[in-house]
């Protein structure tokens, strides 16, 4: 089998420029990137990046397990930790699993055995599953578990700034819209929201699960509506722009709903708060942590939480 | 190295058992499944899957590329193929790449030698660039190009569809809001819709094009509204819904949009057209026909039209 020496020699470059020109053409000329890829092509380096790994007891792969794939938060996730695991020259494998009580761990236990280590997204599923799942290094993502490394978007502290917001321009009655039941995340925003309400002397009423979508929105006018509110914080944009289309439909104004910077750049909107999630940072942090842990699999986990940006409109 | 056999004599059954239990585990009684794992743990049969094809110079890995993840409709998509290669014993690793003009084909090149073919969703680029790139099998979804494989839903017949609902229920002025530019889907749609709205003698513009957002739908309003259309037909549910916010917003009463069944089930809508792509098995029957082509790949390519229903509202 070919080896890195023997593509360096017939391209007539160096070893670490043939490992740059595979692992990070970015990084170099357009030619050299060809030369390498052709001497490659004639030595027949193939899925040897595959091989080397074998040859470490590693396979190069890295699994991004998420709850579902219809809904648009995980996909700028996805994207980070692609492009971060590409640079590194490891694969990315995406995988769906809910954790949810009573759902078998077997396909995880295989997978397990075909990556070196997982970036997991579980919003719901005991830590006790969670924990029982990760038999290789992982790393999770909007979530933490005591004892396992993690990257979170500090939503919660965006939703304060939410209310303060909301109490700051006059607003008394105030509703959350929580999200999927069992969310980590859920549970932080709606203690944060809560906390936030108490302290600056605003009303706070909570309804929910729903989840994250458009329809559910819909459906979670009624309750919004009967109570009256004159400020929304929904867990998610989509459930905001449901609970408005009902408002506008029955001739009503709807109260202000927080959004995200899309939206109220889109419609104009001046004094809407708009929460700025980056997903794609959220899975390029969390891929660097599981590089970190899989070279150093004993080693402290690490927890890092990244500060949410809240804008007020156009 | 441990082989199926070894496994198969340890934990006492067929290999046939044994290879089912490791890719199949649904198939078999979970106890049959914990003692094939056990074996195969004790034995250090890991990582095997990818030595097993890298021995037959495969890796078994396919890669299935999106232009982008941060669209919803993509996601069932790769659930779907997702769930079909996890049954075949493969892993799918997703990829981004545009096949923009200009953008550089070096990833895809390296991708190439690490994988056994691709699932390719590339709604925009030239043929002769998406053609370039399959340098292994290759399965198109949503698109068509001489030569090549392909799995498409077949929305143009549900947009004409459409059209004659609106036709027969005496809607005279349609609009058509197209999505992305060099879209194939959208240039299907819109000839679709062009070709029905002449046959059966009702007008139509057609505006854009414009991303599959609720924040464009929200600018296309502007130009949708001075057209005065008593229908509106848009390429994606979320441009539709940021329409009917802005007439809303402006106390007007919107014109019927088609959409999809879940919005309309939630709004509780009568007689609005629902076109329901199911992403799931496209992504399915696009693994399947990868599977033919990486076994055969000189064989005839196959192209597939999944037919897309339409319904018509509570």
């Amino acid at each position: 089998m070919a080896t890195i020496a023997d593509v360096a020699r017939l391209a007539g470059v160096s070893k670490s420029t043939v490992s740059r020109a595979l692992s990070r053409p970015e990084m170099l000329l357009p030619e050299t990137v060809a030369t390498v890829q052709d001497a490659a092509e004639k030595l027949g380096y193939v899925a040897n990046s595959a091989a080397r790994f074998l040859a470490g007891g590693r396979t190069g792969v890295i699994a991004l397990v998420v709850p579902t794939l219809d809904n648009s938060f995980f996909a700028p996730i996805i994207g980070g930790a692609q492009a971060r695991a590409d640079a590194e020259g490891r694969q990315v494998t995406v995988a769906v699993h809910s954790f949810a009580a009573g759902e078998s761990l077997t396909t995880f236990g295989r997978l397990a055995r075909q990556v070196d280590g997982f970036i997991i997204v579980a919003p719901g599923g005991s830590d006790d599953i969670v924990r029982a799942a990760a038999t290789k290094p992982a790393v999770l993502v909007d979530r933490e578990i005591e004892g396992m490394s993690s990257a979170v978007a500090d939503t919660a502290s965006a939703f304060t700034l939410v209310v303060e917001h909301f109490a700051r321009t006059g607003r008394r009655r105030l509703v959350y819209v929580g999200g999927p039941g069992n969310s980590w995340q859920d549970a932080q925003r709606t203690a944060a929201v809560r906390a936030a309400a108490e302290r600056v002397g605003v009303s706070l009423e909570v309804v929910g699960p729903f989840p994250p979508t458009f329809a559910a929105g819909a459906e979670a006018a009624r309750q919004v509506r009967e109570l009256r509110p004159d400020a929304v914080i929904p867990y998610a944009t989509a459930l905001g722009l449901g609970i408005q289309h009902v408002y506008l439909v029955a001739g009503e104004t709807p109260p202000v709903v927080s959004s995200e910077r899309a939206i109220v750049e889109a419609l104009g909107l001046a004094g809407v708060p708009a929460i700025d999630v980056d997903g794609r940072v959220l899975g390029d942090v969390a891929a660097r942590l599981l590089s970190q842990r899989i070279q150093d699999p004993s080693g402290d986990p690490n927890r890092v939480r990244l500060s949410v940006p809240v804008t007020w409109g156009a």
